[in-house]
């Protein structure tokens, strides 16, 4: 009997992380002003630490990770890479199925990743608070145990159609000492002016972002600085773990590369954290298929433009170059709240460009179907954003089984779903709808990409 | 550097579970009727399967765990050991503080263990159908989870408190296609009658044994039987797979032997999963302190009497040897659900009294502060009554300290708290109270054993 749990010891964790930028064929166009200017890094100054502004900004390939960032992490990586036998059972499938278990962190899902690298580079610059948005819950729960551990403040604004929806989060940070106000809130003039624009507006991370970067740069102690959970180059660096750790794992069982590589993408983090140590392999000629998976309420990569456009709603974040619905998207209330961002990483963008990989977008339906034919064959509950990437393994491994071939599908099971019961609970109740973002919602939003500086062709 | 987590690979998962009835120095004392006869195992037949009744009354040490039932545990068995080393640091303790980590079962808790178990032999049997209670919703979720991987229909009687107190655990059955309703409820004679009774009943899991027996026993096509979660011998069995993992775990990493053992304990199957295969150590002359602990609300081992009584308040149930506060006693509707039954298992009350262990009790606010503790420092959250062992293992690791004795404590991490974070967020806020059962309550709780047939001295 083959095992299915491949564990790496914890002697053998990656010690450095892999930056795509050092390879990506068309290089990362710069983060710009509202001048066209590419952006000085002291203009970033007031929302994040040098250091950390300096890795945004690296070219290196290989960065090394701090002994006492690998000291938080011990508590639950190495990650387990995991194959599922009793889905590819279910499936009848000749294709193996492995997946990196990220739903192990103490805050479930891969963000701790991250998380707890911002907090401590933070911490190792002078700073005592952060301050930042999320959307499910994933992101302000992984944020708030890393500065405990740490030692740093956290404050957290949360999207309010997920704050009513998923309370337990709330309370989750709270054991870790954040503090969680739903967004908008009337503690920042951005939340305040959607507010009154908008009462009754579910939120979006666009207007939390705002929130939090404003409550960052507002305080005068110049203490508090601001962290993203997800779409900036340092932020996929620290994830690069993942992939860098399977492939390690891989080895171990001596299983060939993959040929399929899946991952859920909101803002492309837990996506790029598998993916990017593979795309190497992929430029040297491998022949693999790497595809994001994103919510079809809010397809940025299938449907999006290719723009320079602004991280958040009110404007406060420099230009990114990104697959975008333009930063007023407003997405509807769906239950993979971590799906719901406008606009997708500039280096998986740059990726998609350059035809290294094909994204692809279900709705929720499909996604909790997915997710339920997990539970009952594999056992465990996953978030929501991750039926989207079992999705997209399903209809791979059964594509696999048509054309008869032994291919090895790998993908992130970036979080557990058990404070996502209740999307659960209403999906068998069947009070969840198919909702796939309609055209003229789509024109709308993509408007506000109107009159801001145009990529160079 | 020493790794953290301690694997042990699936093909050197142990075969066989290990039966302390063999071992006792006093033989266990037989479930017996209300005449006072010693039970035939016949008289058990419309509630259990044959082939689980032989186990409960079998005196073999050593009993096979068949292939099938194993195929099913690979999901998540064996479990790691892990070391606490974030707790010794911020304890300042000499001493090596080891757990078995059970909340990695795909219903978050140790229950899973006897819950596929359980399942495996009822279908073997031919049974179509299982009914059971279940306090916290651990065993519910579990049972809902082992039927649906084993192929039974499944229905489960939830305290009532704890239904309303944590709903999700509902959808969690739900999405394992178990069917979950508060009890007492209308659906049986004993639920009903409660009901008149008291209207308000926060429920007990007594009632709920009750309604699922007779749910069990009335179903006329004889394809139902009924399952229990704790308490009688075959559960503690099944669970002994958790002290033999930890056996060889700490034999991989030339561990000695442990000089704390410590779980929490409700019906006692958590408790003596871990403890009863080092009780062989302990009987053979190892000096090994062995710890169940309880909670103050409920505390049967340290304020109970050592009698005959009932398993269930409608008196359904076989007379069994236990500790007990009395079969009417109706517990306060603390947050800690699983430590609310007001009996011990037979093997761990007749240990007991044999003196292979020596019980403790805290009450839920100690077990909250020590749950905090815990999630400030290894990170992660875990069930309130996984709070009652921690906070045992940190007064041992303290005393450790003051002795200058590097002792090596392990204990059970019997699951994680992730569907209770309406309790810690209560506890955060000052709205939970110490609660010690007073002792009028004791007493009169006490008296529903008048008239039963007692103990031979």
């Amino acid at each position: 009997m083959k095992e299915i749990k491949v564990y790496l010891s914890e002697k053998d964790i990656p010690r450095k992380w892999y930056n795509l930028a050092a390879d990506l064929p068309t290089p990362l166009l710069p983060p710009i002003g509202p001048d066209g200017q590419p952006l000085s890094p002291d203009k970033l100054a007031p929302v994040f630490p040098m250091n950390l502004i300096d890795q945004e900004m690296s070219q290196e390939r290989w960065i090394d990770i701090p002994e006492e960032i690998l000291e938080v992490l011990y508590r639950w990586r190495p990650a387990p890479l995991r194959r599922a036998v009793y889905l590819e059972k279910y499936l009848k499938t000749p294709a193996r199925i492995y997946y990196k278990d990220e739903s192990l962190s103490p805050a479930g899902s891969h963000k701790t990743n991250t998380a707890v690298a911002q907090a401590w580079y933070n911490k190792q610059f002078g700073i005592e608070k952060l301050t930042t948005e999320t959307g499910a819950g994933q992101w302000g729960s992984a944020l708030s145990f890393a500065c405990q551990l740490i030692g740093l403040e956290c404050k957290v604004f949360m999207v309010r159609v997920s704050f009513d929806q998923k309370p337990m989060r709330k309370a989750m940070m709270q054991v870790w000492g954040g503090k969680c106000v739903p967004s908008p809130s009337e503690e920042t003039q951005a939340g305040r002016d959607i507010l009154q624009k908008y009462p009754d507006t579910p939120g979006s991370l666009g207007i939390a972002i705002s929130e939090a970067i404003e409550a960052a740069v507002m305080d005068t102690s110049g203490k508090t600085r601001y962290s993203l959970g997800s779409v900036l180059n340092h932020v996929l660096l620290h994830q690069t773990i993942i992939g860098l750790e399977a492939k390690k794992q891989l080895e171990m069982i001596s299983e060939k590369t993959p040929d399929v590589i899946i991952g859920c993408a909101g803002g492309g983090s837990n996506f790029a954290g598998l993916a990017f140590p593979f795309i190497c392999d992929k430029i040297n000629g491998a022949k693999i298929d790497i595809i994001p998976v994103e919510s079809a309420s809010c397809p940025k990569m299938t449907r999006g433009e290719f723009a320079y456009d602004f991280g958040d709603m009110a404007k406060m974040t420099p230009l990114l170059a990104m697959m975008t619905l333009g930063h007023q998207f407003i997405p509807a209330p769906i239950h993979a709240g971590g799906l719901r961002y406008h606009g997708m990483a500039p280096l998986v963008s740059q990726a998609i460009i350059d035809k290294l990989m094909a994204p692809r977008a279900y709705d929720q339906l499909k996604g909790y179907e997915s997710a339920m034919i997990w539970a009952r064959t594999e056992g465990t509950i996953c978030a929501p954003e991750t039926g989207h990437a079992i999705a997209a393994t399903i209809e791979e491994a059964l594509k696999a089984k048509e054309e008869g071939k032994e291919k090895v599908i790998i993908f992130s099971y970036s979080g557990h779903g058990l404070l996502d019961l209740a999307g659960y609970e209403k999906f068998i109740n069947n009070q969840l709808k198919k909702y796939i973002l309609p055209d003229e919602e789509l024109k709308k939003s993509i408007k506000s990409l109107d009159g801001l500086p145009k990529i160079p062709s």
